[in-house]
């Protein structure tokens, strides 16, 4: 719990945009993270969620659960999104509920082993979404993460 | 130019994500919207672009686009994007340059007057870039946009 907390400070002190984006991540585990934002940050003309946050939102939630994976080994390589698809499916009028899930079985030491004694460089598809809160879906992105060599 | 001034008055009251990246319109034309953004708020962790700040510029311009041609003649139509793919090319380690364009030709009095006499919604592909101040493209993004009934 306290290494979540020190990891959303660092996260507001780097990226200022989740910072003005109030995104509160509430859980991380192997496979699956979940955060909330309110709407009045992330709020556009139509009093609705505005696409672009809720599309940043899913951007860092997916960043965060395997850059808080590789930190939790000791592994600082970095990680970048380099492609996304994204589905706006609703008009959103509440607080966000985000959560992104590793879209295939993932066994984290036998990568962690690949990345540090071959330093290879590997590819990682996340599924987020967004929900509102009658836990129905937003919006939803499919996105493809690297996680660099050193 | 002072049409466009107070277009981005009211995106900056609007949408307060806008304002926070700091997205100055430059110019829009009937086809293609130019715009700028800073480094400094749409910075991540590793001192570049972050994913999630390119990604919501890119959809506010294509957005914009179509917002400010519908305006320009009466109409108040709501516009919202539905679909994106989104490819990060380079990390970016300068200021934001923001281009849109329509991908098809579009006859805008065509369209304004489907909207107005025949209320019928419609869909509009728009092509995305950020480049950077070599006016190398860093991130791409082909949205689809929906134009709704009233």
């Amino acid at each position: 719990m306290r290494e979540l907390k020190a990891f959303q400070a660092k996260l507001y002190h780097n990226i200022p945009l989740v910072k003005q984006m109030q995104l509160a991540i509430q859980n991380i585990c192997s496979n699956k993270i979940t955060a909330f934002a309110p709407i009045a940050p992330n709020i556009n003309d139509k009093a609705t969620v505005f696409g672009g946050s809720s599309a940043a939102l899913m951007t860092i939630c997916g960043w965060s659960l395997i850059k808080y994976q590789l930190e939790s080994f000791q592994v600082d390589n970095d990680v970048v999104i380099h492609q996304s698809k994204v589905d706006w499916n609703q008009a959103q009028t509440d607080d966000l509920i985000i959560t992104a899930k590793i879209k295939s079985d993932i066994n984290w030491p036998d990568i962690i082993s690949r990345l540090k004694e071959k330093n290879r460089a590997f590819r990682i598809k996340i599924q987020c979404e967004v929900l509102n809160q009658k836990q129905q879906i937003c919006s939803q992105m499919l996105g493809s993460y690297a996680v660099l060599k050193k």
